[in-house]
């Protein structure tokens, strides 16, 4: 199987950091697509994954699956004996992707946007909206102290045990210095959460 | 099991519609929440839902369950003997899962954003910025062109049967009309699609 990634993105780490928790990273033939290049805009990448964005996992029989979770979510039912990161029963299931989905639409989401609409970084390829980006940096912000209060009598984000959602929050934590954010002392639970994370194997990868 | 939604949002909907195709929507007891009246934003809803949107589904030992996807996988999972709607083997989950990602992120989230934006609906609690939701309205309107062509050769989204892929595009495309975006011949191949959709039982209730 061949993974297209880029190194030093916030999706395709979340992947790679899935990998090394159930120890599968070596299944994986990595391959990188420099973004900035526009690797990723060239017609054969477009025939791998029609959105042009990174990660996508090509498996040996030619078949494209595109999307961070998407991913995983093939490596968690394809490997069932692996360390379950997506939960164990019915209602796990449901609390991890409930707060996937909050990670990802209240604090990657605006991370991203507030990056690209203040930065304009990909300004030959979007259009960016100062006033609308500013907004996405508040929001960010916002769920981060949200984050911090959860955090105060937990180990982990849900479900008392690493799951997938603790690997995207820390993946959009580190992420968030491009919009000038960083996990200090101010936020003491998400930081030392962020502590706990960055020390794992898998946060070196 | 209680499920909090608002009959005429689109979100709701999709948790509705997942029900009916398993034949389950008679374990839930529907509770009716206005939004435009804020009965979202109450101290007792965000107790239940942090984020203060439906649908909410409360198990009966109280556990609360947000997000639309999160639900659906819940009955996935609790309801094995019905009708699989997200994946039968890992290739399949891995599919539908990268599809809900565009869907949502390519089409909901830019209609939603293009309503919010463009017409100040919940400009009492968010700051609506209208240049952004234009370039919303312009990037919905790019996606459903691409579910057109996608549509040509296939009579459901993905995994050549009835998925929540489906659901989750269906719902979207009815819910465009609100930034007048709708689903007619100018897109024959979504608007064929969207009229055997339409005519579902599922799309009744």
């Amino acid at each position: 199987m061949k993974l297209y990634e880029t190194k030093t993105a916030p999706n395709p780490r979340r992947v790679r950091m899935f990998l090394a928790e159930k120890g599968l990273l070596d299944q994986v033939e990595c391959v990188e697509i420099d973004l900035q290049k526009g690797e990723n805009l060239t017609p054969e990448f477009a025939a791998k994954n029609p959105m042009k964005k990174v990660p996508v996992l090509e498996l040996d029989d030619g078949t494209c699956i595109a999307e961070t979770m998407a991913i995983c979510r093939y490596f968690e039912s394809a490997y069932p004996a692996t360390p379950k990161l997506l939960g164990d029963n019915a209602v796990e299931e449901a609390v991890i992707e409930q707060w996937s989905r909050w990670l990802d639409y209240y604090f990657f989401v605006p991370c991203g946007m507030g990056f690209q609409h203040t930065s304009g970084f990909f300004k030959d390829r979007m259009t960016p909206v100062k006033e609308w980006g500013e907004l996405c940096v508040a929001d960010t912000q916002k769920f981060m102290r949200f984050l911090d209060q959860h955090l105060a009598d937990k180990q982990f984000i849900c479900c008392d045990k690493l799951t997938a959602a603790d690997l995207t929050a820390f993946a959009v934590a580190a992420f968030a210095r491009v919009i000038k954010l960083r996990v200090d002392d101010s936020l003491p639970n998400l930081h030392a959460w962020y502590q706990r994370m960055q020390a794992r194997e898998s946060a070196q990868v």
